[in-house]
């Protein structure tokens, strides 16, 4: 059941973005309420569009088929449907993915190349093409610039909660809006999971300004969150500009800066809440790695320690067991580890300082950070100045329960 | 509980090496069958011996004087405690290892140096060193070649299974004997799993001959199996060849290659115990990789497998969800990667065949390998000849529980 969260979404409205939804009845087993499936977003002429997608070797028959009507047209229309991934089908769902945009370019009278197809769901199963028809037409006659959280619904899949987030920024006088929803609550669950995102913005930016901001924004925010470790054959993130607001952001200016901050944090809002929804989580736990001698190796310490089933199952239960911790950072593959250098703390509560246990700490300390459910791993090499932030959430009973029950 | 196991201990005994155990009372909380804690083995002199130790950053004490002795001498004694792992435990850990080393040189009349220390349990504590010197005296006095049954149970900590191999060669009319004994049931169980291995042959082998037939027999076995992913920082295998047996094996020989074989063999069934008895696990996978173009993607390919936890939930559930196999396989981050030439199999019953779902595959097929308790997954890539072999297990309730559960 989704939970309820306290968003407005009167907020949401981008000039430009209408959004659609219907009941396929492709996802199973869900209660009346939660039963939408179909997601339509119609993008207005002359807005650019620019995506990221999976970086699994395996990519589903959609994302093939929206990275090929990426270069031939800007995109006019994302169908988004849950309850089946179309992936691992071969060449059907390839073919299936085109017949679902041959059918949407058939009611709004565009060109198929100018629809991307977006699925997330179950893996190894032929897409229900019959399924579609009546609900595209549906999706398509409520298309409404009002529509924002019942698409922020409609995407969902086990997910718990709706995550959407928006900002407003004033520059010189004028208002932009930039608004975003997002799925997933583990980077694939079992094949469920697919972490989607789709973000407007009534900003004007050229096409290659708007994919560099898009970049940042992923890079400092859904290529930092992990629950499992495990990439889906799906994921994708949009980013839509539809310029109008006719505010033109220009490149280098502190105008493009400014949105760059806002879009940044939209999407590092949306995928914190992904984590947090992780399966079975808990608890959701910031691992911020510094000095460093190069991004590598921030990155390998951050995600080595953010993968370990041993530091997750001791988050589960708070339990301070910092020599998990330790061990993980140990094994992270630093060449010329110097350890009298390290140092470690949850949140303000040092646990390795100068390489050993710090003198100051005392397990009545870490049981009381351990006892949160947002909490930070700092975590300082002392070698240089580069650094990282990537969250995780712990490892609970209730991972083994939603990924060894799933599809029994 | 030790499960017992129908091993013939009698036919273990090495020329040149002798045993002796003992009750320190430092790991707690065990039944009085299963108390003993301190192991002690004798090598006779002229032996040669060899030892790898955890790639892990953060080196236990042990394992820093264990390097350390060993440039300084041959070793006469290997000490042994569980319970406590003298890890995290900066300068006095240091000092506290070299305090047992020294008892064991007074008692025995060898120097510091020609003994080398080992600890398996608890991260962070200081070593109770008071309780060493009565267990090392009845250890001594207790020495004998046909401990091994006893020491094979000293050395475990949360095992649950005694783990020990033994083979015999018989070479040009002459017999050698290769024995050994294991612990660990995580790769680092919470901080009670590190993975110890003592290996003695009465055959006769240079240093460097030794050494590259341990490196050789390790990387075929305890460097190709994962419970969890997270290395401890007091992993260490050692291989004692006494050369009592009088039987030298020459650098090229047939007789080596018999020898190496053999060594491997018994690394190889330590290693599969050690996954079998991992923490939680209800089943032994083993990851057949073949058609590789380089050892590198074979070795990535087969370890992504076996660490996705998706993959090691859906073994632990009996559910034949090939998604999540193939979904691991894209993410590994082989380059080129030519998806038409993919084959996958469980056991035999193809589920992925030219990249896509088997034709021949239907669940019930699927079904009926899962329901075993002993699974091979072939996965070949199609480009190549390079090929690879590593055992996991399955990712269940139990894991969690241990893990969680660990000192509350």
């Amino acid at each position: 059941m989704t939970q309820e969260r306290n968003i407005d979404f009167k907020k949401f409205p981008v000039a430009g973005i209408r959004l659609g939804v219907a009941c396929a009845g492709i996802k199973k087993g869900k209660s009346t309420s939660d039963r939408s499936d179909l997601v339509l977003i119609e993008i207005a002429e002359n807005s650019h569009t620019v995506a990221v997608f999976t970086q699994n070797a395996f990519c589903a028959a959609p994302v093939v088929i929206s990275k090929k009507h990426l270069t031939l047209s800007s995109p006019r229309y994302l169908l988004v449907n849950t309850g089946n991934a179309n992936a691992g089908t071969g060449e059907q769902g390839i073919d299936d993915a085109i017949s679902c945009c041959d059918m949407v370019a058939n009611v709004a009278s565009v060109k198929t190349s100018e629809v991307l197809p977006f699925s997330t769901g179950v893996i190894g199963e032929y897409l229900p093409v019959s399924k579609f028809q009546k609900a595209i037409n549906s999706a398509y006659e409520n298309l409404s610039e009002d529509n924002w959280e019942s698409a922020a619904k409609g995407i969902l899949t086990t997910d718990t909660v709706v995550k959407a987030f928006t900002r407003s920024l004033n520059i010189n006088n004028q208002t932009i809006t930039i608004s975003g929803i997002a799925k997933g609550s583990g980077m694939i669950r079992p094949d469920m999971a697919t972490m989607l995102a789709y973000i407007a913005t009534d900003a004007k930016l050229g096409q290659g300004l708007l994919q560099n901001c898009l970049l940042d924004a992923v890079n400092h925010s859904f290529n930092r969150i992990t629950v499992d470790g495990d990439t889906s054959t799906n994921d994708s993130a949009i980013l839509i500009a539809t310029g109008q607001s006719g505010l033109e952001l220009a490149k280098d200016s502190a105008e493009l800066s400014a949105f760059q901050g806002a879009l940044t944090e939209i999407c590092e809002e949306l995928a914190k809440d992904i984590v947090r929804d992780g399966e079975g989580a808990t608890k959701l736990i910031s691992i911020a790695v510094s000095g460093c001698k190069d991004d590598k190796e921030a990155k390998d310490v951050a995600f080595t320690v953010a993968h370990s089933p041993l530091v997750k199952t001791a988050f589960f239960a708070s339990d301070p067991n910092w020599g998990r911790i330790l061990a993980a950072v140990g094994r992270a593959g630093v060449t010329d580890f110097d350890l009298s250098k390290v140092n470690i703390a949850l949140d303000d509560v040092y646990i390795v300082r100068d390489g050993g246990k710090a003198s100051d700490y005392s397990e009545e300390r870490g049981q009381k950070v351990m006892d949160k459910s947002d909490i930070t791993i700092h975590i300082d090499l002392g070698r240089g100045d580069k650094e990282i932030m990537v969250w995780t959430c712990d490892f609970s009973y209730d991972y083994v329960r939603i990924n060894a029950e799933y599809r029994t």
